[in-house]
């Protein structure tokens, strides 16, 4: 069909107003002859083409882009913003391995089983279970895979919340950055066209409905819809869709869940928005989960996105450490438990107004030993020290006594290797004993999108009324709905976007290859 | 742009193979040539047209095309399958209304913030207030103008769980045949143009993505996809999509909730599928909540869909009985909370195997006396009898002792006017002192998709790119998304049918006309 729909859909945003223009910029649209809406797709051409389009610089985007390089196919990566790696550079660079040598030097066991479970549980059982396993089964190979292309992680195992056991590697700069960085060096040394500043606009098919490619401005000034020049891509082999999640997005977040507005803060990047999910929609992508917004547990409201206190509760607060509610000084929740629990359980403490109660997360020196992002949390006083805990109590308002007795029954609770109130589990656990003190101010942010379009284990991106793979069009990431269900586990982001990066790296340029015409 | 998209899709359909034939049936567009895609809008014809086209005829069809008929538009209802009401005929056609004649009489004070209150605590604040507060406001007088139709409501108001207060009108029929049978009449009576298995292939568009009418298929034989012969129906003013839900589509439920398998039975008619929908989407409807699917927690697993013991339980047992554990014969919930928070703890009751343990409902012969599917349910062994709590324990394996202790315990509770172990609330509840007793089995059924299309409070359907009307497209009732949040409250289908569908009928039948050409 030629690019019809695409610019049929360009020509109703038009008509319909001025929003269109904002919401997905089609500013060019208008010099657009409306009979172009005819085009027979043989007379369709192309500026440029290369065997396999990924859009989207990500953990799964890169990994999918090396993945179809490795297997031979020409390759180029655009990605509308200015830089490359859209939020995995400024995730904490985490990722959940089943079974890895690290484990296994600790004594710990483990298995894509055990790791298909927790992920099931904190999905609440709306997992993909397919799609899971493929992710977990791929994870301690993709963990081997990125070493050899450079990353280094830190020497020990971490556990995070919701894991049933230690199974968290993590790069040694603490970020996503040490995953794309090595990997964009690869994929310039290996001959990968890297675009930055080119924004996906509309899927170009041809007459059988094949993605043939994608039209695109290039030279695009993020969030200047106005900005670039329109440009067609050719894909001979396919287009892997690796846009990531929309975060980031108020306005369409909030018809799905009119909680999350703008006095919500993500720890997205700006360009986490809708813009390229609807256009898989349009184009007949089957939408899976997408009132499934998650937050993160472990922000403070005292500093915009992921910020120093992301890191410090994940590493320090929350696995060795407590938190408890501001006015009383008591733990109200399981500090391990899944991030939605933990969310839920954060955002139920507000005042008779309705408004949020900070809670507070602290833990010693000790517990705090391995954060490495104290020092840059206490330069910007996200994070605070005291002595003791009188004066901990006294910076937050909170009753000495009350959260001296909660810090009493605590360290108990770990003598005896058991929290009877809220069934965390203690074998990690870590008695709270001496000063000095680091504590936060706790309240979650928009993070993560479990929803998306469906695919299969081939990556392909399947049609809502057939159920039938869009023929060229693959996705990858968190673009992709249904993997995490109802509550993604803490790295698990990094784990799927590598594994089913190059899962579609793979598929795609294993699939046949089209004839496309230059202009 | 004519019906350039919908042929588009038929042909990647076909394309792409069998299952779309299966799922969509569009055996017959194998005829079309493909470059039937460019028609320009100019040159499509129609076999026949009316001013408003109503897809759908439960109680937001019947509304909307009554509505439409009052304000002088000329007005068809397709229906795909044999007979007029869909689900509508089967519910048990009862209805909230906020500020009943009813409730004055009685005492019960109640107003449209009380309403929508209840229903957003239910929908745990994923629902859309607007809406909402349009159903809500429109209850009372929507209630009066079904009654100048026709409609016989029971002399009492009734109190059905998550409502905060009594506020529910049933039919004297007990279903919503009640409803729907005077609606029909009044619609043959009034000259609108009524027409069973009717089915909507696609939407026909114009070249400014206007909605100019609907592809179907005459003398279509449900589910025979390939029946029927294909029709263009112009609507001079819009289409009103008030297509339901798809409980009974279990491959698509299944991909937003992988749980609700075959195995687990529905409520609704077998037409309930996502075709409708999937049409919608496909020109750029914005779908939310799809993956919020309701469970009814009042059916028996003892008979099929809706059944006996749905309405049995919904007047009976849970309002003025218990529900127990059969193997503890102990009380676990709260009998009047939300569906959704009643469906979850019932299928917590599972043995070893994760097999279920059907929870035992149960009441007097006090409780049950306004419950007039009893005798039906008797009959067909669903329901039943026993004289004594111990004959009671007997039939259904509960440990006697244990049964007669949680009873006592329950009187007592009434007594105290507290219940101090889950929170029912109790001003109500009656003491369960002597038989004959009268009891079901429980399990949920899929029961009601709270998700659907977005519609502002024009009940125009929103297009997913530029959050403006898709020109000519309107939507009312389960089709649209967003009303009931996380959980539609019991009573208010029929509130949400009616009072959207009128809203969509009335903005429809006052929007602008456009020319059509006949064929």
């Amino acid at each position: 069909m030629s690019d019809k729909q695409p610019i049929s859909h360009r020509r109703r945003q038009l008509i319909t107003g001025g929003a269109a223009l904002a919401v997905t910029g089609l500013g060019a649209a208008i010099a657009k002859p409306v009979s172009a809406a005819c085009v027979p797709a043989e007379e369709i051409k192309f500026d440029e083409f290369v065997d396999v389009i990924v859009v989207g610089s990500g953990f799964a985007g890169m990994s999918a882009a090396l993945q179809a390089r490795e297997a031979g196919a020409s390759v180029m990566v655009v990605d509308k913003m200015p830089v490359f790696g859209g939020n995995s550079t400024i995730n904490g660079g985490a990722m959940a391995v089943a079974g890895s040598p690290l484990q296994e030097q600790n004594g710990i066991k483990d298995s894509v089983d055990t790791m298909v479970a927790d992920m099931l549980e904190a999905g609440r059982g709306m997992n993909d279970v397919e799609m899971l396993k493929l992710v977990c089964n791929g994870t301690a190979e993709s963990c081997q895979w990125l070493t050899d292309y450079g990353v280094k992680w830190k020497p020990f195992v971490q556990h995070f919340g919701g894991h049933s056991i230690p199974r968290v590697l993590q790069t040694v700069e603490s970020s996503g950055a040490g995953i794309i960085r090595p990997l964009v060096k690869a994929a310039k040394k290996r001959g990968i066209d890297m675009r930055t500043q080119t924004k996906l606009e509309s899927f170009i098919e041809d007459d059988n409905g094949r993605i043939t490619g994608i039209e695109v401005k290039a030279n695009y000034f993020f969030p200047k819809e106005r900005s670039g020049v329109t440009r067609r891509y050719g894909a001979r082999k396919g287009v892997i869709m690796a846009t990531g999640g929309f975060g980031r997005d108020i306005e369409y977040r909030k018809m799905q869940q009119p909680k999350l507005t703008k006095e919500l803060d993500s720890t997205n990047h700006p360009g986490a928005n809708a813009d390229a999910l609807k256009q898989m929609m349009l184009i007949g992508a089957n939408p899976i989960h997408l009132d499934q917004i998650q937050l993160g547990p472990w922000a403070s409201p005292d500093e915009k996105g992921f910020g120093t206190a992301s890191q410090f509760n994940t590493i320090a607060t929350y696995p060795r450490g407590i938190v408890v509610d501001a006015r009383t000084g008591k733990r109200f929740f399981n500090e391990l438990a899944d991030r939605k629990a933990r969310a839920d359980a954060i955002m139920t403490r507000r005042d008779a107004q309705g408004q949020p109660v900070y809670p507070i997360g602290f833990t010693n020196a000790e517990g705090a030993s391995k954060a490495q992002t104290l020092d840059w949390g206490l330069k910007y006083n996200v994070i605070k020290k005291a002595d003791t805990l009188e004066e901990l109590a006294k910076i937050y308002g909170i009753p000495a006594d009350a959260l001296k007795a909660q810090v009493a029954s605590w360290n108990k609770a770990v003598d005896t290797g058991e929290d009877s109130e809220f069934g965390r589990p203690m074998q990690k656990a870590m008695k709270l004993e001496q000063g000095p003190w680091y504590a936060v101010r706790m309240w979650p942010k928009v993070h993560y999108c479990m929803g998306g379009v469906k695919v299969n284990t081939r990556s392909e991106v399947l049609h809502l009324v057939t159920y039938k793979p869009i023929a060229g069009l693959y996705a990858a990431g968190e673009a992709t709905g249904g993997i995490h269900g109802a509550s993604r586990l803490g790295a698990c982001a990094v784990a799927e976007g590598v594994v089913t990066g190059r899962n579609a790296g793979q598929m795609c340029a294993a699939s046949k290859s089209i004839v496309l015409k230059h202009v």
